[in-house]
């Protein structure tokens, strides 16, 4: 691994006449594509019957690739098991929570706790790693694609409900502890044995809490030993070529994490645009009036670093860009045609963000099926897309810049899947949900020009930051508390809630387990009231000028440390002092801002308010400015620096500068 | 029975070790509480395995209250069956519309009509009326709990189908009089016997209406066939323990009046706030703009008082409120923290409506399950709540005003659950809810200051009241028109309308036996016209004065009666003289004002316009005023009273005053 | 068939009492009523018992109305098999994209590709066409009753599936054919046989839009094999009487035109309110705020024609309207009541589309079942009601006006069942509805007085129109690519787009089979960016002057012909020049308009700008006006005629009236 910075491209030869072949791997290779992905959807081609293998065009595919002098990452096909498989096992569909059989006809269509299904993809793994394992184009492999997408990792069938009860027994050991720690006493919910407990679906009203959120670990928990299974036979079989997962973005449905840690390298597909007209239309908590139309064809300004951050903490530095959107595509509710240049600019926020390998879904747009709307970097009739032209200057500007690394960031930001789970679970109020809350701290931090660390809910080094956010961390670890509280003491600034460590991990409010950080102790929580979020609460500081507004969530409190900001009942919501901070309210962008004021000036973070649209992040070789917006900014008269690289400091719209040390003016 | 009022509480020793149980009892007396609700969702530490029972913990619970001199009202505990029981029944759970069963693990999973579960429920409720009905400190019984909770009244299981065909033969006789009365020749709908009668649920289109109309008659006899068997062992083997049942609000799925029969005291689940949060988001039909918001933390000002009345009328005059909400919940969409003091104001104004005891829910907080955002009296760390405070305060308040009854209302307003069943069944425009419009009428009524009696559809002695108010009656028995014709024939005064009476009792048009009362035969209605809220017709007097809108249901009728207000159309809306008044529009409240104005003074009923959010209602001992606003109230300057006590002339939001007779300004 | 205008009645004498049938008679006679259509949904009283017939009532029925010299249409009653049916073909349902069988209790329980009910379905035919076939006064047929109605053309059920697999063997011969033509490698959806093919429902994600296309072509053809089967045994054994359909409107999911081809005349079912809340309901695009409202009480002004000369067409030019709405119906989200006149309005815009007897639905309200809220021309009582006296008065005008036909239209406007299929396929934008665009076009033509023949998507010839429009149609045969491009060699205009001809039959996008007319291969789109209707782009003209808007769907293009229009970001909107113009754009009623009015200049066409709510047709005798809105119009103030017919020149709301030729100002 060297630092310097990789294209890649998403490539289907079965697709395409094996004519075309020769010319595309030519073109691919002049355009400075690096890495081809390859046969993640090719099950059916490589294995037309149950055991009648296809090889001779994979075999070609390769040589023609490998002749241009490409890399070849090799996928896992088992995303997309053949027609005949669900004969061989009819009951390996995954089930909906209404009890449907989800059918075969799209993909991902298995159910991960089907033994059957297991059995099939360690067979077809070793089988693609004994054949292609030592093979010196092969740099690399993917297993399986997007885990997660299309809400396939919880399943309702018969398989994962025997599945979850052995998960159980395993976790539980007998079942009078289940019913303890899931307080099954409360509605006569008790059980005599773990052959009684029921997936927590088609419930009368709600199930037990414990009981969902004990699903929804059983759930992620599948996907991390599915995958663990593909990667104990590559790593064996094909030693030396990292292995990677091509995670999807805006899925929490599983913990990446453990995911990542089974990883040489984590990757996520980039799809700005699709995501932000998902996220304004679910519900556009903490954006302004007009955001979506805004940034309609850009994407949201924060959701891509977010995810640059998050999964690249999941692989525990290394990150790559498995596929980047390259124009319109198919699949959101709304599907424009992004803002000419974006394609670029993402690319560089990738890289900025310490991505090693951009890869482009896909070469050339495929003229059938359920992806002939989206765009690839060639239209379906050969001739070059707008992103063609887009990853060219890329790849030209990736010779011109050379290596580099993201800077070390001054805030760490704890992110954490079991959260978003346990408020998915309860979420009091029903405009509450963890990822928009950590979203909303991550956005306030980037337009103060801060960068982060997103890093995990676990024991860790933490010196080197200067500040650690913790929000609505739905239970804390002994082992987390102590290293916050060690933190603390040694000088480090901790900002915690709201919603902070209020259940056990058995999701009970014991006073005994919660494990609040010893400093945080300071703080009671009396209740909690929760609203829409048109109904805010005017929050004002102690000279009794407003600040901006809590809405949402909203805790009564009594706190032993200075209180800082309150609201108009005269309830804490923000108090502190020295190293500890607590804000006891969803606080909406406003109030996020000037809380973060507070903070940084007790931890020492410089900060600019950038405007709308434009962001940065900080590297090795100097700052990356990219402006969202669809208006130019000028990089001089905004006081950030003297001299541009890339689109230099008339910054257009979708434009990118690199700003080098020293001729920054903050 | 005297007319002192009672606080009770609703406890769980169950959720407890047993070492609080005495420091409980202790406080709940201390408190001033008298009654302790227990054991309703216990069922699975009574008989954890089938036939093995666990009296220890109970009999020592019932003692340890006892010591303290507590009494226990008793419950049985049918609505949490414990998960052995499935393995036993497995057929017993109920079925969704869609063909789901609703499986354990939450609660109210079973069928009404399933056999074996009726058995169980007959055993379960002998084996504890054995075991306790003769205990000197059991005063009282509850059966089950919260019939119809979370929708589940009504079961599209293969037991109710088999039930449902029996019911309709005994109803009918044979199947050409089923027939006849549904009209099945309408669309070759027609049965040859009652086997072939399906539930009404996954038609192509819409079912039968007559069809529907007896399938929730059907659902509703089965509850109260249900809790009929409860009572019948209860009363035998318990005598002289009140019988009640506590129904839910918000709740019209079954007729509470027919169960309400069969019980000594009618008692009912208070919780304004979710209440509120559920109708204004539903369809906030009738209220102003920001009324959401502004009674956010309050609920709304009439819906509880709407419901003591008619609880009151199911139990013939005998009321409790069994659990009233404490603080924040959990289950609503949004659950805010009540505003200080609305505890003791809902807790008076339940005694002020003729509540004998008002029980809150519960002790305190669940720190496991499903509730545990659920405030209690104390918090689970068992620091006393808010409401503890509140509860005290009106436990010194009962001591200090003493026994009294409510004043007999001027007013009566015919209330009636099949007409609720009718209407939902065929709403003709999509905004039509019956007790939308019920609710409508009610509010106008209190906001005069005016109080209300709520009656049942039936044949009764009329007397007392100065007008008599029929909304939306679908269908009239042959008694109660001769009732209201006589009634109008000795000078009482009716007010009718709209949709009065249109369908006969098989929900078909038949001119002979619609059995509209005879002064009412004046009005013809030709058709009608239904519309969104949004499209309101402006209706004035005959001095061409604008006196409201008429929106969602406008009948075209002839009227042989004086006519009194129109619309822009000439249709006549509002007519009458002398005894006889009808509206045959969908009144706005500035239209329903207005109409009641005119009908009042037909009927010399005295009124005064309160202010948004101050209610009132008379008692034997003076008149209660609440205040449901976030502003203060002062009575003096609003020229209702000279003298007042509990929070005096001037109160704050939430207060509660009472006013004697003789201070009185109005 | 003369041209001379009839009117008919839907008549239940099965709903009634033998005694009322001569009155009836005799009373429809009076009113000038010609046909009446009986027995559609009598089957239960046909058969009571399977194979036991009950003739006496319907030879009385049939009797009794011919005494009186009407005719009749008698039905097939196959929409409403009787519930004996079920029991001796439980799997005859249709079942739903849920899996869900759809019950019997209302209408059209059945799947069209269950064979056991298809012979039920030949067998009551036969045995009705025996039994009434020759008789005199039976003179027409109806097949079934609304195809479609209640989204009954698909079905998901066992029969349909195994129908669905023999469908696509026939289509494609072999399996390779079909994975190609699907092009089923993408995803490793490549099936080895027919028998794998499942329906494409419940996948885990959308399936194959080609499989989705193949299945809704299959069921299409089911709905037209079904109606053959009975076509052919009424052809052979009633000779000489016009076989008819009454097409549902609002109904896109089978191809009328198909089943059209084997009928004599097409007619449809005409309910003008409750078609336009349901339109304004789901997504009211291409209409102006507040359109819903004003057009509450009579509909939109072309939907009713665009029905009539949608169904018109797909009679080969004979049309009747099988039921027309008589007054406020039930079944509509919202039900009011007609502006007095309506229905003589839309009687009189049926004749001069072509309509050549209206037939209204029903002569007396139901007092019972689904529709008891529908009216009649009588009221449940046995009173006229208001239509009663419109129809009447329709009676004496058609004696007045005597014969007449429709004059051809200077505009074609080529609609396609299968493009609608194919594009809610795959909307790539959610606003998307190829029917509403259509519409659009239609609503713009008709706003300038124009009148419009709806033509198919097939080879014709095309010399009678000055212009030809062609929206959106998704794929093009050879032939009609071919016919275009004669027809433009020879003089003709054409304007076409957007998303016009962008796949081929298979929905590939395939570059070979595109099929694009000659003239319009100067136009490349490049690709695709679809938008929510609120974020629209404002289109200029070349001299900067603004036209309109653009949104839903934008194609950035290249173009060799001139550019008219671009829209600020200078991409072309509409181009063109002497016979061929094209739109890239869902152009906004405003910039359609302009469009319009520059093809209007190439193509020689008049036009004028109605206000809003009048609206006109051309037909032998003159030129009708018919005043959907709410005020009055001076045709003479509007320099639109100099004398007038029927209601003359100063036309009421809901007025009608006729310019003859000579007396028209344009």
């Amino acid at each position: 691994m060297s630092d310097k910075k990789h294209l890649g491209i998403c490539y289907y030869p079965e697709h395409w006449s094996e004519d075309l072949w020769q010319q595309d791997a030519k073109e691919m290779a002049a355009l400075g594509i690096t890495y081809v992905r390859i046969a993640e959807f090719a099950w059916s081609r490589i294995e037309p019957e149950p055991g009648h293998f296809s090889w001779d065009w994979l075999d070609s595919a390769i040589e023609t690739l490998a002749s241009e002098g490409l890399k070849i990452v090799m996928c896992t096909p088992t995303a997309t098991p053949p027609r005949w498989m669900v004969d061989k096992h009819p009951d390996m569909l995954a089930v909906d929570e209404n009890g449907h059989p989800r059918k075969f006809g799209s993909r991902r269509h298995y159910c991960f706790s089907h033994e059957g299904y297991r059995w099939e993809s360690r067979r077809i793994t070793e089988i693609l790693a004994e054949r292609y394992g030592n093979h010196q184009s092969i740099a690399a492999w993917q297993t399986d694609n997007e885990y997660g997408c299309h809400e396939t990792v919880r399943s309702w069938s018969a398989s994962a409900h025997k599945a979850f009860q052995l998960w159980l027994a395993q976790k539980y050991g007998n079942i009078k502890a289940l019913n303890e720690a899931w307080g099954n006493v409360f509605w006569s919910m008790e059980y005599n044995s773990f052959e009684q407990v029921d997936l927590p679906n088609l419930t009368v009203t709600e199930s037990n809490p414990s009981h969902r959120l004990d699903f929804k670990r059983f759930s992620s928990d599948q996907v991390a030993e599915f995958n663990g299974e593909q990667v104990d036979i590559l790593r064996k079989l094909s030693p030396g070529r990292p292995i990677i997962h091509n995670f999807m973005g805006n899925t929490f449905s599983f913990d990446h994490y453990k995911v990542g840690d089974q990883l040489d390298i984590s990757s996520w597909d980039c799809y700005p645009i699709g995501f932000h007209s998902q996220y304004q239309m679910e519900n556009p908590l903490g954006t302004p009036e007009g955001y979506w139309e805004d940034y309609f064809q850009q994407g949201d300004p924060d959701y891509q670093a977010f995810h640059h951050d998050l999964y690249r903490q999941a692989g525990h530095g290394r990150l790559w860009i498995m596929e980047l959107q390259p124009g319109p595509v198919n699949w959101a509710p709304y599907n424009p045609i992004p803002l000419k240049g974006m394609v670029r600019l993402w690319s560089w926020e990738a890289f900025a963000h310490g991505a090693e390998t951009t890869s482009y879904f896909r070469w050339r747009q495929a003229p059938f099926a359920q992806e002939q709307m989206h765009a690839g970097l060639k239209q379906t009739d050969n001739k070059p897309a707008q992103a063609y032209v887009e990853a060219a200057q890329v790849a030209r500007e990736i010779e011109e810049l050379g290596a580099f690394t993201p800077s070390e960031a001054p805030v760490a930001l704890v992110v954490d899947y079991e959260s978003h789970w346990a408020h998915e679970t309860q979420q009091q109020g029903q405009d509450f949900s963890y990822f928009r809350l950590v979203l909303a701290y991550y956005r306030a931090l980037r337009q103060k020009g801060v960068d982060v660390e997103i890093i995990r809910p676990a024991s860790q080094d933490l010196s080197p930051y200067k500040l650690v956010i913790v929000p609505a961390l739905y239970a804390m670890s002994e082992e987390l508390s102590e290293n916050l509280a060690a933190y603390i003491e040694f000088g480090g600034v901790v900002l915690g809630g709201p919603r902070l460590a209020q259940k056990d991990k058995n999701y009970q409010i014991s006073q005994k387990t919660l494990n609040l950080p010893k400093p945080f102790e300071a703080i009671e929580v009396l209740r909690v009231g929760t609203s829409p979020k048109e109904f805010a609460t005017t929050v004002s500081d102690l000279a009794d000028q407003e600040r901006g507004k809590a809405y949402v969530w909203q805790e009564e409190v009594t706190t032993g440390l200075p209180i800082l900001f309150e609201d108009t009942n005269d309830h804490p919501v923000f108090m502190g002092e020295n190293n500890i901070y607590y804000v006891s309210a969803w606080a909406d962008p406003a109030l996020m801002s000037a809380i973060l004021d507070e903070v940084f000036k007790a931890a020492k973070i410089d900060k600019v308010e950038l405007p709308n649209g434009l962001r940065r992040s900080k590297t090795s070789i100097g700052t990356f400015y990219y402006n969202y917006s669809k208006n130019k900014m000028n990089l001089k008269a905004l006081r950030l620096a003297d001299a541009a690289e890339l689109d230099g400091l008339e910054l257009p719209p979708a434009g990118v500068a690199l700003v080098r040390e020293g001729t920054e003016e903050l």
